[in-house]
């Protein structure tokens, strides 16, 4: 495997790229996303720390995630000449991702105006063995004798789109020790930011304090044919962590720690006590053990292409995206949907989670997605808020969830492009799918691992009130013997307010359908908890009702002629029109194409898939036919006005035989944060970021599509449609804690079990039905006649 | 009683008033409305002959009634000059109209340019007894001997709002008569329009044909000292019209009559007979027989105020322009919004009618009103197409109703004056009540009269598919028990696409029921009728649906604390601010306020009286309490929009005892087409016309409101709160053929029934009930304890 193939890299300097290279070059662990930005950078080049779960809010801006002090913040000046790419003469520049470790590199050669060639390099990792830590080691050089004065520390004049969110900042420090403390605007949580410097040679060494900054004063008279090597221990910690210990009193180190008041943990002294561990341990020893975690991902999640370089290195970028922003320090935050990236989008999960991040974890590391699913549960109290808000009972999961659950979305989404005025929008009252998707994810979850414990520990509960929440919203229309869900918005957000939304009323079946069989297996295997939850409810009655809906509850079906399934009710009655004759008539480029007056909103042009993605997630209840007809209909309607639509098209498209056509859509879903989008700014506001969503719709593309893989709970099934480029397809399956590994060629289909302590597994190719046994390997040719 | 006291006149000549006058001189008589413009105005001034249930669409223009080719035109010189109030000099100038008898008057005296003094005077009257005739009487003189040339004939060249509509014009005459025919373009519905002109003076005779116009030339040398009349006789016939006889032989006059081909009745010789035997019977007696009608319509209908001489003339004007535009000839026309004054509105007809004029002529002219009720029958057709085109069964009535019943409204009411782009309106669709109003209309029709014969023929098969269409639109609730009326838009348009308008639903139980009991009624009285109907309906089996709806229909109540009752699902969740907060809003003065991102729909800012026409509607209902606090919670959140809006705020102020309050918005009622509005066009379009609705709230806020009258087909019902100067109020009214007379002052109520040959009737004042018996005239004396 050549280097280049888990590689972002870029060799020159273009001023241009500083916004989208904050994206690509993205480090993070989870628990922080520390943006691909340059050591000198400041705010307004957007560096951001973004921290999981962490919301803040400042008068009636957006409530959005805060970005912690930038303790990597370093200023190279040779003989008083600050060295920064954007000012300095640049003679050579690299900056580069090993993706495969998650190990950010820096190298720049300045020329000074003195004629001084000063080369600076760098190493940084966000630690993926501890989340709390960052490291980095930099090291400069010069082709002459220089006094190079080097200032690096903790800049507290954060980036905020919404802010400032940081108050009360106060600084500390002892020679090789800094720290920053601040507390949130909104709910005054602490953070505490610390540094630890350690260097190869012998500067003069200060501490300067300035406005919301504290830095490390070092300089020295370099000599060419040296290289000076400096290294910071950087810790992150925030009053919401459950991970810190009291510390003991042994480490209470330097006295000058024991300063802070107040009660619990003492955050400060627990962030520069962790610094000072990590430089006991030693940066290659820290960097060993979080190269450690990575490689064991990969080994769990790695999808291998041969004959495809382009897709290997797409899909394996989008998977690094994946893995770099999932929260496995914590169940209380999950994954937004810009990731760690920015503050975009208010930091807020939604259903691109479930439905887009979910199935790869869910496959690959359950114990993250457990933490994903129960996240949700957590959020319980926030969607039944919600639901009563609206007069519905049950639990009405936020459209843009954040730390408690209450929904961050607003009624006015944006600002109406003719008027300035606000737009009143209906993504947060009428997209009611989200909160099937929420029970889908869970009853996904219990299906995948056959982990009880999360139906038995708040998993049920919120089947329950997502069930309740369905009974409540539905109306039954009694000439037609059926249950409808009416005035809701599907995912083609560009028609709000429609009824009988095919895909919404699938998934709210799904749900109620999930609530049952939950509390049917609770009743059987824990009665006694079964009963206790349906009491605590109040429930026990309502169940009658819950089935009724489900088995009454009306789901568009395909026309007799056709096949094609009406995405909701009279939307066939739409302009039938294109998606480039919509588009020409935008009078302003930044106008909404969808909501009550947008040019898409009366024709049958829609904003991503829909029904096509139904046919995806329900793929065993549609004959190939239907979904040939539907993908036909609905594609060349579909405008793809999400990142999240070009994936489903990929996977329906290799469902129903046609590779080649998924093949563009996948490429175009797994090279959405390595192409160029144009403005990151709209408006004045930063809409970049990267697409968590899209980087696992291209696995699920690969493996969900290409490869044909599902697990309905009972049985593994494959059935692949590769490129005809791809030589081979291979990638690991965990099914209830048995590890698959599953290589796909032209010829055959090879699945092993690797796990010698687990159940035999269920497994199907096409017709043929296997029941592979632990550490078992079955070879199937032929499989495609 | 004093002649000004009738009558509506200027001094003066200002141009700026040329399209005002235009409405407020109209004329008409049912079948055409002639506007109140001066004998030399050609289409720039709105020369108007509207013909009613004529209508006619060119391209995708709107469909819109037409009008006729104008009879009146005269344009007379003095040695060359044009005499025209536009460019002569004007040294006195006079129109008036005499509402009691509908005749118009214009007095101008011109000053040429060679000092010659012209007087010109016309009389003119849309005659009334026979509707397709117009008379004009026209007088000249001069101060100074000059040679007078008259100008005078058929004008087709019409103004058109979306036209031009009438195609093939061929004129033809003789030496007295002149004949204009042409065709509609869509329907090729042919148009007769002729004209006869008698003299008594002997002039030079001549006939000039020009484009579309046909013209009589005379000259005279006039003299100083007498005076010069001409008398213009002309008719106006169409081929919808169903009172043309074939014509004997003799009455085809001078041959050239004959030349018409085709089938059916020669319209173009009833045309000229017609205006032939009106030269005989001559103008004095015309105009006789014209009045008598008049002073009979007055007999039934004027409603008498002592002590307020601006109430007792707006209102009086009011009723004037209802009696001019009411359909006496047909049940194959209604009244439309603005009435027949102009094109405005596509002459279309909606549930103004039913709801804010029907009420005045089934009081005082039942035949009248049954004619109205007998229109909405023949337009079923037309709302079974409109309700099964929106997948519902039953009748859904066009929101603009013309000639068969379909929907002349689009789903693209008018443009965004932001963008230009036709804006999405749910007038159309979502306005159901429409479908309810009808049915109180044909209800309340029997209710009146008793008569049992639109009910057998028409009437209740309009009940029963109404209540079809009910049943099919409503969803059951089951966790609530009831039905509700879900995606509407109620009265108040500003607020669309809403949940269980508290209006709709209660119009539509209301309609639910009367179904219900028409059923019963024939079912007992006319049993095989109505056997046949339910049989030809196939609607026996749904009986037990309609009623189950009616039982179980949500009807939301007052709040117990606040007696407020909500307009619609989340009402009270707007935010709640004022009508100037909101205008203040505004960025263009055209913008639409409503609709889905007006400035008014996200908060509590009504366009007109919604729940407060359901309390005046169903009156008996709710209590005074309840009444008066939704009268002071919506009356000032009402943005009055709508010229329907104040008359209903007048009528339950009065019902609620305050009538001081009341007074204000029956004044605002009563003189809406007295008092200048401003703007005629907007963006280019003609929104003038009279306002009819208004003009029958005048009567329903002086009758039903300060005089508290009311009959529910049992007892006539009087709970009169007048304003503190009106010392009496008496009006006309009928209860099932007995003609009452009531006199109201604060002392007293004088209540005499005045056919000899009627039942009796059950009259309830306050808590006081009488049988008042045929002939009889009770007296009532301090009700008001």
């Amino acid at each position: 495997m050549n280097e280049s193939a888990w590689n972002y890299r870029v060799s020159v300097f273009d001023p241009e790229d500083i916004e989208l290279n904050g994206n690509r070059f993205l480090l993070g662990n989870g628990y922080m996303g520390y943006r691909g930005t340059l050591e000198e950078y400041a705010k307004k080049q957007r560096v951001g720390c973004v921290l999981a779960g962490v919301y803040d809010k400042v008068g009636d801006a957006w409530r959005e995630p805060i970005n912690a002090p930038n303790p990597l913040y370093t200023m190279i000046s040779c003989d008083g000449e600050p060295l920064n790419v954007l000012s300095t003469s640049v003679k050579e520049h690299e900056q580069g991702l090993d993706f495969r470790v998650a190990v950010h590199r820096r190298s720049t050669k300045f020329a000074t105006s003195g004629g001084n060639v000063v080369t600076v390099k760098s190493e940084r990792f966000v630690d993926a063995a501890d989340v709390h830590m960052i490291a980095m080691r930099c090291t400069f050089s010069v082709s002459q004798p220089g006094k190079i004065v080097v200032d690096t520390g903790i800049d507290g004049d954060v980036w905020d789109l919404n802010g400032p969110h940081l108050e009360n900042i106060v600084t500390d420090h002892s020679q090789t020790d800094i720290v920053l403390t601040a507390v949130t605007h909104e709910q005054r949580l602490k953070i505490a930011v610390a540094e630890k410097i350690e260097t190869d040679f012998e500067p003069l060494m200060s501490v300067i304090t300035r406005d919301k900054t504290v830095l490390h004063h070092m300089s020295v008279d370099a000599v060419p044919g040296r290289e000076y090597t400096f290294t910071k221990y950087a810790s992150v910690y925030t009053s919401l962590d459950k991970d810190i210990a009291e510390l003991p009193a042994e480490d209470l180190v330097d006295g000058w720690l024991s300063e802070e008041a107040g009660e619990g943990p003492d955050l400060r002294a627990t962030a520069v006590n962790a610094c000072i561990k990590a430089r006991i341990a030693g940066f290659e020893t820290l960097r060993e053990r979080h190269e450690k975690v990575w490689l064991d991902r990969w080994a769990a999640s790695d999808v291998q292409i041969t004959g495809d370089g382009d897709a290997q290195y797409a899909l394996r970028y989008s998977i690094y995206h994946l893995l770099a922003i999932a929260p496995t320090h914590s169940d209380r935050a999950s994954i937004p949907a810009r990731g760690l990236s920015a503050q975009v989008y208010k930091g807020a999960i939604f259903w691109d989670t479930e439905m887009f991040m979910l199935p790869f974890f869910l496959h690959t590391n359950p114990d993250l997605a457990r933490n994903l699913v129960r996240y949700r549960i957590h959020t319980l109290d926030g969607a039944r808020r919600k639901a009563a808000e609206y007069g519905y009972r049950g639990a009405y999961f936020a459209w843009e969830s954040q730390d408690t659950g209450d929904d961050a979305c607003t009624h006015y989404a944006f600002n109406d492009v003719f008027t300035g005025r606000p737009m009143r929008t209906y993504f947060r009252d009428k997209q009611v799918h989200i909160s099937a998707d929420v029970a889908k994810g869970i009853w996904q979850y219990y299906l995948a691992t056959g982990d009880e414990s999360v139906l038995l520990d708040g998993g049920t509960e919120v089947l329950l009130e997502v069930a309740r929440f369905f009974v409540s919203h539905s109306y039954f229309k009694p000439e037609k013997n059926r249950y409808e869900i009416l005035d809701v918005t599907g995912p083609d957000e560009y028609h709000e307010r429609v009824n009988n939304n095919a895909f919404t009323n699938a998934m709210a079946r799904y749900a109620l359908d999930a609530a049952v069989k939950a509390v049917d297996l609770l009743g059987s295997r824990h009665p006694d908890r079964c009963r206790d939850l349906l009491a605590k409810l109040d429930i026990q009655e309502e169940m009658a009702a819950i089935k009724d809906v489900r088995n009454r509850l009306y789901i568009p079906s395909p026309d007799p002629e056709t096949m094609v399934i009406e995405q909701f009710d009279r939307y066939l009655r739409l302009e039938d029109t294109t998606v480039e004759d919509v588009k020409s008539r935008m009078i302003d480029p930044g106008e909404y194409l969808g909501g009550s007056q947008g040019v898409a909103s009366q024709t049958q042009i829609i904003k991503q898939a829909d029904t096509v993605l139904m046919l995806h997630l329900f793929k065993n209840q549609y004959s190939r036919e239907v979904k040939d007809a539907n993908w036909k209909f609905y594609e060349p309607r579909t405008e793809h006005g999400s990142s999240l639509s070009p994936c489903v098209y990929a996977i329906v498209a290799a469902d129903i035989g046609d590779p080649e056509w998924a093949y563009e859509y996948f490429m175009k879903t797994a090279t959405i944060d390595l192409v160029a989008h144009g403005r990151q700014t709209v408006g004045g506001i930063y809409i970049g970021g990267t697409h968590p969503a899209a980087n696992g719709g291209a696995w699920m593309a690969a493996v969900l599509g290409f490869a044909g893989a599902a697990y309905d709970g009972d049985v593994f099934a494959i059935d692949p449609h590769l490129p005809a480029k791809w030589e081979s397809l291979s990638f690991p399956w965990v099914v209830k804690g048995q590890k698959l590994s599953v290589s796909i060629t032209a010829d055959e289909i090879r699945i092993e079990a690797a796990e010698r302590n687990s159940a035999s597994v269920h497994v199907r190719v096409g017709a043929v039905d296997i029941d592979l046994g632990p550490g078992q390997t079955r070879i199937v040719d032929a499989y495609r006649k």
